[in-house]
């Protein structure tokens, strides 16, 4: 049971998680915390409005030390500047958490930005999601049978991974826990290469000269595979400049992949061919069933 | 109207054709043809079953003179074996259409193996489809609002080429009419690659050492991305066998945009990093809105 949650970032996974604690029981109250910027406001206006938190404030002194769990969900770039406000106010009961898609860079710069409160910082991220975002997005069934992956630090009391685990089970998650570099690579693989080729895909098609008449005739295939190319610019491109090294193996692996499938194609190697997309079908069909 | 119409391929697309005009009333009767084989003749009985044809026959000689139209679904390896079993049976007046991904190879087996009677082969192709194959599949709304191509040649009689055009327009669809080559290359881009993408992206990851942690963390974006992937194997081999240079040529530009992308990583240029991605999700949201 949370007294008083603090979300930093109320979009669709901050959001999200709000409603599913409320729905769930699990916190008391919830405070919006955002900058005094329009569409920052905007957003903390719908957020209340829509009831995902119960009221919010753009001054950091006059939430942070209310709060006994703080949730950051905003993009990569902005992490360290949030720690940085954090730090002063922080409570030495309170635990921090976040969202972010890729750890170890937000890690880094938590330990830079919160010195010994460190310890206090128990960093996750729950792989769920869709193509939208902003809080008119979030609903509070987005985790459920989800899987949360928890990246503890050395530094972090058992109890206070406890606490966050109990948090996103409550949410209706699976909580995992695994080191940070493990995690980038396992998303690089997952999620962050998905998305750059799916990005690439629809800006290459974009760059032809009849994309027009092209996109007229794309079917559901195509919608289903560009469909994480509408995700939020912002977040994805904060995301390849923080795990830049696993998304570069990544995309250098995958690159081989189809110089092979290329040469395949040129060589008229039915055979092959048939090995290589018999093989992933054989694949996706298992791991999606 | 459709007097009797003969289905070769009695699969998704062969089966949902035949569905959709049985519900619109626009045939009267429907003939399954296969082959004398077991899972050919396993299919045709399901197709009874289910009510998606009236009859089966795997004799040629029982089943073409009787048709006014002749539909073929097959793989497209398999098309030229078909118009040669057509050809000697083929009633003046019948016509022939089929559904095929890529329409140049199909057209130069028709010429070769219908000889004079190719005036009556009217190429189609319909731009919908599902990740799932076999006639459990089919569905009488495949069509509705999806559009179809036709690349009539320059023998077909225009009275043929409205037939096919009304056929499957009873089915739903909105029917264009392209030249073939165009119609291969505009398909290379909006389906074609993106298939070979899916395949080549669960190959990839399948190869990887931790491949079953790795897809443990799979999540809704990658099950959208890499649905196509779960299409039938000899279908996708076919159609890159057949539209290889086209589809070659897609996945050249494709590297391409990785290139650029891969350098924007490198270099950490967010910048260029942002400006990809929105032009991307502004283009996605736009062409799916």
């Amino acid at each position: 049971m949370i007294k008083h949650l603090c979300v930093i970032g109320t979009g669709l996974i901050g959001g999200s998680l709000a409603l599913a604690l409320k729905k769930s029981g699990h916190v008391k109250q919830i405070t919006g915390l955002g900058r005094d910027q329009r569409r920052s406001l905007e957003n903390l206006k719908k957020a209340k409005k829509l009831g995902v938190i119960d009221n919010y404030e753009t001054d950091y002194i006059k939430a942070v030390p209310h709060a006994d769990m703080i949730f950051i969900s905003v993009p990569i770039g902005a992490m360290a500047d949030v720690f940085q406000r954090i730090e002063p106010h922080l409570q030495a009961h309170a635990i921090v958490t976040d969202g972010a898609s890729s750890k170890h860079t937000v890690i880094e710069a938590a330990v830079e930005k919160l010195g010994i409160k460190v310890k206090q910082f128990v960093p996750g991220h729950p792989v769920a999601g869709t193509e939208k975002s902003g809080v008119e997005a979030a609903f509070p069934g987005l985790y459920e049978e989800r899987r949360v992956v928890l990246t503890p630090l050395e530094e972090n009391a058992e109890a206070d991974i406890h606490k966050v685990r109990e948090m996103w089970q409550a949410a209706g998650a699976q909580v995992d826990e695994m080191g940070a570099r493990h995690h980038d690579l396992v998303l690089a693989a997952t999620s962050h290469l998905p998305h750059v080729l799916a990005f690439a895909l629809v800006d290459s098609l974009n760059k032809m000269d009849d994309a027009d008449e092209v996109f007229k005739y794309a079917a559901g295939g195509f919608r289903d595979f560009t469909r994480i190319a509408s995700s939020d610019s912002t977040m994805w491109r904060d995301i390849c400049l923080n795990n830049s090294e696993a998304i570069l193996a990544m995309m250098q692996r995958y690159q081989n992949e189809l110089d092979i499938l290329k040469q395949a194609i040129l060589a008229s190697d039915g055979e092959q061919l048939m090995k290589i997309f018999s093989d992933a079908k054989r694949t996706r069909d298992n791991f999606c069933m």
